[in-house]
């Protein structure tokens, strides 16, 4: 790897020829490769970003220009080159970097960033601001056309193509957002990558000038004038040029004689343009190229064969949702599955896969997906979405004003929920509970296992109500599943072990590590702690956790969720005035930031395993 | 108002010929006046939409077909013509006609609405559950031109360009969203209006034919094919075709022949077509046709001159909230404000005409207007953003994930904060402090008058931090205003009353409810109450709260949000696990549904003023 280690900064970049660009390229791929099969990570995408980033750096100088990377899961390759190569191998691992781009971390970071479509807003404020304060530096958003189609990067088209800022919009088209890509934009960039528009502008000249009887010099000159008119008022219709924003394109994303070519031309405009570039997910490592969704969050695998390393042995609670939708759909068409983007994340590709018809990908916007659910339940049909926690934050209006005030029926499991681990701040799941807690109407479940999540989404679609179900990205326990789901009874707890010194309520899979802690307590500190399974944490089990907490006077409430409007407070209200004398502990993640860590560690970090349950609860009772 | 008598239902309208049609424009259009001026209301809009209705009621089968209406704020003809004309003057009233649609009211309303841009995410999903039934119904969604830029609008027609399900969008373009429209689209329709594609490619025809030398008729023939080929090959580019939707316009909106025979024409389509048809904002009524803006959401007016009544002595909330940004903008030019198509509602229309420069409209765009500020303030502006406390819930994610993970100094005003008269339910202000509390680092204040509220914007004005400030849209209470805002403790709230008995901790102004409540109790009941003007939600001022309760052991909180996740959630996480003895009584919004009613009758609903507040006071405390 003798080249790259020469790549201190972006700057030496510069000083490379074509063959070493292609030579520095290559060696970043295989180091890339090498810490994925590793780590994990976001392999795809970042294989298919190395000769655009090399590019990007090479025409540009960061940190001076800004480059604003969407998402940033891309950005391997932009902190291997600004001076993060050595620590590269630590990425997504505790106290390494980052795998998206964070300001703390270098100041070639411009945004911290982990949510898609957010790059336009911030780069059209960027440059308005530059432009106030007569600065003159670059700015670059580079955009998948993935994430192109969230609602808050549409509406930055919109915006940018009115105020008309000098910006440069490079859009990384890999024709994938993380499953293909869907939508009228997506088949308008195809449209345009394939060089359609010059094709068709270029045979209705060509047809017109053979139906004119051409002969000699004069007419030949005016058949080139006609030419030159028509190319001048007929520019090839693309949708950004209509929004005001110029259209650069279709550039090969793995040529970089062209890259770099376009790249520099860019900065010349004094308006908004956006560069098309197309590249390929996974280019140069042929598993990665040949299955994109697998590699696009990937665990660590074997490079020699790219078999995924360290499944484990039961199902994830994304499988067993996925797999208990279908099973739904299979005895009732009138089911339907939904995902923003994420067919396998959310264990949906069993319902795409085995009925299509009853699957709809809407891309990267989830606000558009509870709309559109809604639609499908008024028409009768019985709409579940699959939705990462974090994401759900996007749609948090569309829950309150269009799901909660209609009561429409939809079913939506909320994966990837409370403590996310690899991905760092961004990706955690820990505001639902708080934000879903004040919507009337609502029925909200965890599962203490993925045996129980199956029971709860068969509970879920008896319901005439918004049902939301959170469960965790965390092996499955590896019980067993039984044959068939059933119904749980609304809004009733499950008791889990008796004992009278204190209650522990504790929510989804946190229920058998309160369990194990309370093992524990029992048989080392003489301690006996009931131990309930919420299930419900709207509508709570009022009357159980009342009347267990007229025994024990002590309760605790356990939840990998924020502290603040969380389930501790749901707890609370539950309680008359005076809270009948009880004494209440919240464990909850009380910090206000989390570091980069795995989820165990970070339950650990925040006194959610049943160590930590353990230790807290023994301190709660001998303080008295 | 002979005609309009005869209309009971839209089935009425398709006996009428065109004489007829327009008189009973007339006279319905002589009935809105007559309401808003008594009830106020959205006027502009609804002037501007009455051919428009009459058209589309007369050339679909409503309830079998689906009129859905964006918004709905400019469903008032709607409303008359499908067999509510005898209620329409209740509109807006306590036990009246909703302003909006609402499914509990009529079969011809098929969603509950009131926020933008959800109307084509529902008919897209009923649109595929009607299809996969076998049904036979015509799906209209009516959206205007401002609506149509808000993300979920534009995600929507990304995924309606795919799906391609037979589907009807009239774009009801009437250049305005509240304020004049802005954006690449508007800029883009402003275009189509005009008929310039059509000129254009009729320019490029002309200019081709003629610089062919024709002569006879073989000649003609061809430079008669020619311009067939041409208009084949070259559609007139309209965004919405590159996106896949058919586009059929411009139509005038206000001529009964066109419009009918348009409507009718776009039955025939099975596929989705929009039709853009150009109306104009208060149409029929001269002083709302000239500043449609001021009657867009208008107070009760004086037909004659059009001059609103009742006008409030002191300035609202919104404009004291307008001036203090002025004359942040004033001193420091650094400062900008933002609006989401809100200038006046705002008050920030106020730094719009001093200080043009320093004013964004972003159009209706929640979330991008959060991370275009994000981009001003990391390109070092200040920027303050004036939203709605209900659209506040379109940008939580931005909030989240955007502004509090990178601690942005955004200052956002949010108003029309708690309990909103008139609008009903989806407009209710009571989630932002549930959606608020948990986000890390972030101030949340609410001023107890209009003086306190420039100080409020003065001092976070000053943070380097995310700071948040909720009022209400109710008249401000006339105290005098200090000629100079300062800068209030950050943190610290202001005791207003001591007493022994009780302590009323009350939010915004709610406190000088509660300090009415307070000497009543006094007076009347022997009861003495404390009470604390909040100030500060985040961060509480925990030793003050912790301190008195010391003493009264009773604590009653006061807000105009939601029980749920609320300030009295707050309030019970401040104090230690047992609650130091202390007894708690939650006054907020329990109620899961409130009906339409006006601010003082929402507050007294929930029992949130000065008597309702007494009442309970007194009940909590005689209990004991």
């Amino acid at each position: 790897m003798a080249l790259l280690e020469t790549i201190r900064s972006p700057e030496d970049l510069r000083r490379l020829g074509l063959p070493e660009l292609e030579r520095l390229s290559q060696e970043i791929r295989e180091l890339l490769v090498q810490v994925v099969s590793r780590n994990g990570g976001h392999l795809s995408s970042n294989l298919g970003a190395v000769d655009l980033t090399l590019a990007l750096h090479r025409t540009f100088a960061a940190p001076r220009d800004k480059i604003i990377w969407d998402i940033g899961h891309q950005c391997y390759t932009h902190k291997i080159v600004t001076g993060r190569r050595e620590r590269i191998g630590t990425i997504r691992q505790k106290g390494g970097l980052l795998g998206f781009p964070d300001r703390e971390e270098s100041e070639y970071d411009v945004l911290n960033t982990g949510h898609a479509s957010t790059s336009l807003g911030f780069a059209s404020g960027l440059a308005i601001a530059r432009d106030r304060q007569g600065q003159d530096f670059h700015i670059v958003a580079v955009i998948g056309d993935g994430a192109l189609t969230g609602g808050v990067a549409l509406e930055a088209l919109n915006h940018i193509g009115q105020v008309k800022q000098r910006l440069i919009i490079v859009l990384n088209d890999n024709k994938m957002s993380i499953a293909p890509n869907v939508g009228g934009i997506s088949r308008h960039l195809n449209y345009l990558a394939s060089g359609r528009p010059y094709i068709r502008m270029k045979e209705v000249i060509q047809k017109v000038l053979k139906a004119i009887p051409l002969a000699g010099k004069p007419l030949f000159d005016l058949a080139r004038k006609l030419e030159v008119l028509m190319r001048t008022m007929m520019v090839p219709g693309s949708l950004f040029e209509e929004l005001g924003i110029k259209y650069i394109g279709p550039i090969n994303g793995h040529g970089f004689p062209d890259l770099l070519k376009e790249l520099e031309a860019a900065k010349k405009y004094d308006y908004p343009v956006l560069l098309h570039v197309v590249t390929r997910k996974g280019e140069g490592y042929e598993p990665a190229s040949d299955d994109p969704s697998s590699y696009h969050s990937s665990a660590p695998f074997n490079i020699e064969n790219g078999k995924f390393l360290g499944r484990e042995k039961g199902p994830s609670y994304s499988q067993v949702f996925g797999r208990s939708v279908r099973r739904l759909v299979e005895a009732d068409r009138r089911f339907v599955a939904l995902t923003a983007a994420m067919p396998e994340g959310t264990g949906l590709d069993a319902v795409q896969r085995d009925f299509p018809a009853n699957f709809f990908d809407v891309g990267i916007a989830e606000q558009y997906m509870f709309d559109f659910a809604g639609g499908l339940a008024l028409g009768g049909f019985r709409p579940v979405l699959g939705v990462y926690s974090t994401f759900l934050q996007r749609a948090v209006d569309q829950v309150i004003h269009d799901v909660s005030l209609m009561r429409l029926p939809l079913l939506v499991g909320l994966d990837r929920a409370g403590l996310v681990g690899g991905d760092g701040p961004t990706h955690q799941g820990i505001y639902d509970i708080a934000l879903l807690q004040a919507v009337p109407g609502i029925v909200l479940m965890a599962p203490k296992d993925e045996n129980e999540l199956q029971h709860m989404v068969f509970t879920a679609s008896r319901l005439d109500r918004p049902a939301f179900i959170r469960y965790p990205k965390e092996p499955g326990r590896g019980v067993p599943l039984d044959a068939e789901p059933r119904e749980l009874p609304l809004g009733r707890a499950e008791v889990l072990r008796r004992g009278n010194d204190v209650l522990l309520l504790a929510v989804g899979t946190l229920a058998w590590r309160a369990l194990e802690a309370a093992e524990a307590l029992a048989r080392e500190d003489g301690i006996e702690a009931a131990v309930v399974n919420v299930r419900f944490l709207k509508p709570l089990d009022r009357a159980l956790v009342l009347d267990m907490a007229a025994v024990t006077r002590k309760v605790v409430t356990i939840e990998d969720g924020t502290a603040r409007g969380g389930f501790s407070d749901i707890v609370r209200q539950a309680f008359p005035g005076a809270g009948t004398g009880c004494e209440f502990l919240a464990l909850a993640v009380h910090e206000e930031s989390l570091p980069l860590a795995s989820r165990p560690e970070l339950l650990a970090l925040c006194g959610l395993d049943a160590a930590g349950i353990r230790r807290q609860v023994r301190e709660f009772i001998r303080k008295k």
